[in-house]
């Protein structure tokens, strides 16, 4: 089952991505109300109209998350590239909820950025409230899957020692545009890829992820409770712009687009905003 | 004019507290609800009732912003005793809304922390919504100034590079009682002190930041719209257990007491969570 949530008038809704058309969950509000309900299987199972494929807008998969927690270095060959040795712990940052964009919404390049780049990740978004989870009991947690493009401001990331003012610039990540459920798509493999402007810049696989997608949920469960419609972006492979020779970045009109086969994919356009 | 939010049955609701007592403001909601409010200071001005002293129960200051975000490395003494020369650019990282607890509740010191420290910390409070401000403009966006213990568990601080998972312990950060207006308290000097069980830790006055409150909110805008309710943590002067010889660190029982001068103070038992 693939769900999102799409713009409707003023406000969100829930929805299920079939084959044959996007239908709307009604009553439940957004994915993450959606998900915060103990029954949200059964509702979002449901038959309903399908929908005019041209009134359907993909918002983030989750608008206003709770949290999202970002994970860095966590692909093994690219440790590995860089000559690091694989870290006993996860790296972790923080987004929030202002910079999330929807699948194909344009990517705000703010001023004074001179170095934007991209980030294709796989992205876990949470189905239920844990804390303190085994690995051997986080994929409990886990409703589903999705795509993330964590844009990173690279000369405001690296002003100082402390990332999260290049990561949350508002308007600038793309999520979307649903999430797979678990029993469909698991998180322990598919090829994961950035092409920007029909160039492949990123090309690995999620199984080669150093902490996967139980062990970050058991890591982070011991710091908070994780809630349902909370996002972890688990790291990015190698290839991204700034680690290139010469370095490249991203521009207004560039196109970028980050997949997970298996999954989906978000395809957005920078614009100077 | 001191505004908090304080418990009421399974809820909050914003409170005036004035020398005579605390008088809650109906209507509202908590403050981040009172303070987007376009009329909040005439709404907070009203008489009502005076609660019962015995009744009064601080929440976080506010319990659910839209964000909290940190500020390191930010007074200039203390910059100067670690050798390091004055940064140009401030360092933001982010704590999860679930961090914060009022100002007389335990600090949880969960399972797996050894190294729990102290970070007394002048807090700025958002009182508009505003993007790509100037630093000239900024005042009007704080709404007032409040107190902050930024606790952190420097063991998992400093596991990677990123100090998130050592800042955003589920229950560890105290910020309150109250907020001052800004008409009263504006920020720009305050003895700024910490305590442990009666000795005191940290001493030094706000006139020392080196990026004052107008310049964060500045700054923080070109990044992200900062909303009503959202906590700005401006930093921690010199005098943290981690950076004592022999290190200090907290326990179980100790009672660590953060206050600003004119503002405040948060008086907290650490308990293992």
């Amino acid at each position: 089952m693939r769900l999102a949530t799409i713009r409707r008038g003023d406000g969100t809704i829930a929805a299920r991505v079939d084959d044959g058309g996007v239908v709307a969950i009604e009553g439940a509000g957004d994915l993450r109300a959606l998900l915060a309900l103990p029954d949200w299987r059964e509702r979002a199972a449901v038959a309903g109209p399908v929908l005019d494929p041209a009134s359907v807008d993909y918002a983030p998969l989750v608008p206003s998350p709770d949290k999202v927690i970002c994970v860095g270095l966590n692909y093994r060959a690219h440790i590995a590239e860089t000559g690091r040795e694989a870290p006993r712990f996860p790296t972790l940052f923080a987004k929030f909820r202002s910079a999330l964009i929807g699948a194909r919404d344009d990517i705000a390049l703010a001023a004074g950025i001179e170095q934007l780049d991209w980030e294709a990740e796989l992205a876990v978004v949470i189905g239920a409230s844990v804390r303190n989870v085994s690995e051997a009991d986080a994929p409990r947690a886990i409703a589903g899957y999705s795509v993330l493009n964590d844009i990173s401001a690279r000369d405001w990331q690296h002003r100082t020692a402390q990332w999260l003012q290049g990561k949350t610039f508002e308007g600038s990540t793309p999520v979307g545009p649903w999430m797979v459920t678990a029993d469909e798509f698991d998180g322990s493999s598919g090829a994961i890829t950035c092409v920007v402007n029909g160039e492949t810049k990123q090309h690995s696989d999620v199984a080669d992820l150093l902490f996967g997608p139980a062990a970050l949920v058991s890591y982070i469960s011991r710091i908070v409770t994780l809630e349902p419609g909370d996002l972890i972006a688990t790291g990015t492979p190698g290839g991204v712009g700034a680690a290139r020779t010469p370095p490249e970045f991203l521009h207004d009109g560039d196109v970028v687009t980050v997949a997970v086969e298996g999954v989906g994919e978000c395809a957005n356009t920078v614009r100077r905003s």
